[in-house]
């Protein structure tokens, strides 16, 4: 079968590789579509680093060295059961959880497998991906999404970042947050928020990006807090009161500063992108005088049924955040290439196999 | 009527001061005993910053400049009742909750007046304090502590800071709490969370402190970090897990990054002491990769009769943290300088005007 094989820096090979057989408990898929990922972007780019492995050190829970297949944020068609699997149906439209971890460690053991010691990706660490025509996975990665067009679900795994981060930072029906950053995740954090019934702020320099959040609805406000005072503005629709939430989708410090000036008392931050620079806090000034939280999450756990839920019961709109469709032989020219020269007017691009 | 009067920097005069008048909704109170806190060092030593007037410029909401009669941690007995002041009776134990806040900010309307714009202590920004022989306050402030003895009241004031910050981590019955620093708030910190059900580790460089931890029975394991690998014993006790949340009650940054490191996957740091330095952040590393919350407060709103309740129920035994007993006209060599020379031995030294 045809696979994007990730070889390392700059090197992602179309070829043809055995296809997986379908082993007891695990479930044979046909990938539909797969999004690319800023992850996915970092490996081309820079060069494998964990979760990936290199050509000589294996993953420890996939053993596997480079080449590795890749796609992570895929959905599929069930084609094979394996034995012993319930709960599905040859034909089910199905997104992965794409994950590897080693159920053993004090993360998995406490159910927030999100934080397993050895934690791997399917799609990045091994054991498949979804830029193949064929992918077996273990039952319990594998996610039912009824109806819901198989274009849409491919943005399943994102939306489970997102919502993960919502229930993380307890956002709640009625406050109001502020996001900074509207690339994928902003857009899909804003888009949750919206489902629970908050009041959305989007902070964002580029227009496009502002547009978007505006256009689908996932913004109620959006503010350039290059020429706009952004805690101005929160003030200003929370009658003073300040923002009850905030998610930093940016990772980069400016950003964070901002955003603890834009929460009232008691406010909470949260921090969902990953910050590669130390941030220098004034815990005094920006937490304590004012009972403040700052919280981070990474991942999902026990989060895709509910993302699977607002996605197709309408109260999330995934549609909209859909800017491409290209085939897998030109990933590196109309995928990373676009993503990275036209980054403002992209959201997420669809990679399929044909 | 007699009062030690604040003067500024290393200027405490105790001197004869009008007795102040029971007004309308007011209570007229007779101090008894008066805790030494952290702050009055601060301002002796130091000279006044906000929220203490100075010379010139008054506090915002008391009106007042310097002098200003001291004291914040007291407790008493009800002299007088002012027209319209209900339950209360002449003869009541009480406490005062040392407060005056302006009541219009947005902390204050959404009910965290510990978080108010213009916060002012009774003791510190003027409207009298505990080291007088009379003090009139409004009713809002006075709580009457039934049959604790008068002594063990006086500490219910940083009792309330301890449970304010223990409540404000969602610390839970069956978790493990590790506390960094075994000072004041430290041993109460600790001694909250016995009472509410945790296992407690506390980390303490000096040598009687651990010792007052393990005596009083609110350490369940002391630890002294210079000697010993702190994470490693957290693990150990744990079983691997790690700490659910830890206390910061020492301030400084190194103590923060040791709190961080005993947390298990998804723990919460709350931060109780004021920190004078930025704090170098590795927001992914420290935070995001292990679903992380930091969180921190500062005084309490609304927690004086559950800390009250605390200390009357026995859950938190105060007494053993009396470690002096002075009066007033010592309060500079057998109170600040003790505190100061043998701080390592001292807890609470209560002050009382005879």
């Amino acid at each position: 079968m045809k696979a994007a094989m990730y070889y390392g820096k700059e090197d992602i090979r179309v070829e043809e590789v055995d296809e997986p057989e379908t082993r007891p408990g695990t479930v044979k898929i046909a990938p539909a579509f797969n999004g690319i990922c800023g992850s996915d972007l970092h490996l081309y780019h820079d060069g494998p680093i964990p979760p990936a492995p290199s050509a000589d050190q294996p993953h420890p829970l996939s053993k596997e060295t480079l080449p590795v297949v890749m796609g992570h944020e895929f959905s599929g068609v069930v084609e094979e059961l394996g034995e012993g699997v319930d709960g599905l149906e040859v034909g089910d439209r199905v997104v992965v959880e794409p994950l590897m971890v080693d159920g053993t460690c004090p993360a998995c053991v406490a159910g927030k497998y999100n934080l397993c010691e050895q934690m791997g990706f399917i799609g990045i660490s091994g054991l498949g991906g979804g830029l193949s025509e064929r992918i077996v996975v273990d039952r319990r990665w594998v996610h039912p999404v009824g109806d819901l067009p198989l274009d849409q679900a491919a943005l399943i795994e994102p939306l489970a970042v997102a919502l993960h981060a919502v229930k993380h930072a307890g956002a709640e029906e009625g406050q109001t947050a502020v996001v900074g950053g509207a690339g994928p995740i902003g857009l899909l954090l804003a888009a949750v928020l919206k489902a629970r019934g908050l009041r959305v702020i989007v902070s964002e320099m580029s227009t496009a990006r502002r547009e978007k959040a505006r256009d689908t609805g996932v913004a109620d406000v959006v503010v350039d807090p290059a020429k706009q005072d952004l805690a101005e503005v929160v003030r200003t629709e929370t009658e003073g009161a300040g923002a009850d939430v905030a998610f930093d989708a940016a990772g980069v410090g400016v950003v964070v500063t901002q955003l603890l000036d834009v929460l009232g008392p008691g406010g909470r931050l949260e921090i969902v992108a990953i910050h590669t620079k130390p941030y220098e806090l004034d815990i005094t000034a920006s937490l304590t005088m004012q009972d403040r939280v700052m919280g981070a999450s990474i991942g999902y756990a026990n989060d895709h049924a509910e993302a699977i839920e607002l996605a197709r019961s309408g109260a999330v709109d995934l549609a909209p955040f859909i800017t491409g469709r290209i085939v897998v032989d030109d990933i590196v020219e109309q995928g990373f290439r676009q993503l990275i020269d036209n980054k403002e007017h992209e959201v997420k691009i669809l990679v399929s196999m044909r």
